[in-house]
């Protein structure tokens, strides 16, 4: 008998992705960070949905819950990002097991909240239910001008690979804590990026779904990646090591994006006056198409099953 | 410690309403079937989601996948036509353990399918992650004519209360078999109707939502009360356990609506020319405004904690 495990997450959401129906007014649906519909002449309206389970993503025991329910909504933000979009609006499924103190819950939210207010984020429904685990789905939707809504399909041969912030090593608490790059990423969009995602996987892994998208192939420059300093302190004093969390560790939520080089130039300049963090050129876009595709089951980077 | 089970479902959902950030364009947050959103000058946007879980709301064994499909996506279709909107599209979140057999997985799908289609809802994307029960979240978008949302807020003194179909029983097998109204909740809010809410915890408990959103006390006449044949077969020949089974048995899905009495008499005769389903007057809304709030904990009805 096949299990998920087997086929795993990108192999399951092919086959389902394979017969969604679609009706009229949808510009991209399965296979971007978030879903694109029309909304008006000049916008479109983004979609998009992520949770996180109990002892998966997160143990209860030790963590703030507030930094539970900021990452549920902070990952969903990540998406927008991606997108090049503002988020707007935001629906919160909890599943909670019934012995759960209403403290916890109202931590959660606070985080939730606290993390909704800063982005402008309405927080205007969902629901709750019960269950063995705590779970937290999120909704974010939000909008992007038509000009300016980027996809992960459009690398050009010769285009500049950027990265967002510093890699590795979200695990000793970037994965919590992270700021989405919600504002970057509009930024990053006025200046038309051809093709952008947000590093949940791992670079390694969301470039080859960018480049996958764009049907490229790549060249990464090892020695200009931003390693981050939790990826160094897992190195031990191990640059290949720390080198390792940079490429492969998920959750980092940086934008990993691409832009023609006369376009970087201009972005970088404006992105010095504008943020704090860092803007980095890691790799390019190579004009040979690739010949066939590699199994990404077998990609160094976090695998979800 | 306080526990959520002691303050229940509606306690915890007003804990959270309390404070949820509301920029602007948000028309309706928390608080009824959906989130309404503004939209364009003639429509809103609506907004719902909605969790099952194993155990929960269904049990693995012996329960087609695709009938947990359905039932995912049912429920919110049930939350739009309770506003008198059109779905349009939905986003899925599954949880499942990874030793789920892709077959189930393909199966639960098939059955969400075929409802998207039937009611042509594009299903755009969502997420897949691991957990140890399986749980599925869709969120659906719709529209509404703003001139046409209904709200559980309206019903006014002398308006008849009415109820599609017949009700009680679910649990043997209308629960994932129903059908959402959304057709039918398209013509009562065409009708007009002042307030409407769909009956997933049971009538009693739902009435007493609609009554208190709109500042009003009733009286029902269990005499018509319309009782379906599982709630009869539940019954075992006892009309009294029937009807406790018709008033208090969650997931009946239809749906609750208050009404001018004029405006029902002409609504009637459509619906008879459009409509297999029963249409039933089971009450009135009174003059007299209530003077203090039952908790609703201790309604009969559906707990969910």
């Amino acid at each position: 008998m096949k299990t998920i495990k087997s086929v795993g997450e990108f192999g399951l959401i092919k086959l389902i992705a394979r017969n969604a129906p679609q009706f009229s007014g949808v510009v991209k649906g399965v296979g971007d960070d978030a879903a694109v519909l029309e909304y008006s002449k000049t916008h479109y309206q983004l979609l998009t949905m992520d949770t996180i389970v109990e002892d998966v993503d997160f143990k209860k025991r030790g963590t703030d819950p507030a930094l539970i329910g900021r990452k549920a909504l902070a990952i969903n933000l990540s998406d927008i990002a991606a997108m090049g979009g503002n988020p707007e609006a935001a629906l919160v499924s909890l599943t909670l097991p019934k012995e759960t103190p209403v403290s916890f819950v109202t931590r959660l939210y606070e985080g939730l909240r606290r993390l909704a207010t800063e982005f402008e984020v309405s927080l205007v429904g969902g629901d709750i239910s019960r269950g063995s685990k705590i779970s937290i789905t999120v909704m974010v939707l939000g909008q992007a001008s038509k000009r300016h809504t980027v996809f992960r399909s459009g690398a050009g041969p010769g285009d500049v690979i950027g990265v967002t912030g510093a890699l590795g090593g979200s695990i000793l608490g970037h994965h919590f804590k992270f700021q989405p790059r919600v504002r970057e990423g509009e930024l990053l969009a006025k200046f038309q990026v051809s093709s952008m995602i947000d590093i949940s996987d791992g670079l390694l892994q969301d470039l080859e779904h960018l480049m996958r998208s764009s049907k490229r192939c790549y060249t990464l420059d090892r020695n200009t990646i931003p390693i981050s300093l939790a990826a160094k302190r897992l190195g031990r004093g191990n640059r290949a090591a720390a080198l390792n969390h940079a490429l492969c560790d998920g959750e980092d939520f940086e934008l990993l994006f691409t832009v023609s080089p006369l376009k970087f130039e201009s972005l970088k300049k404006e992105w010095k006056h504008t943020f704090a963090t860092k803007l980095t050129r890691v790799g390019e876009v190579l004009k040979k198409k690739p010949a066939k595709q590699k199994h990404l089951a077998s990609m160094p980077g976090f695998q979800h099953f």
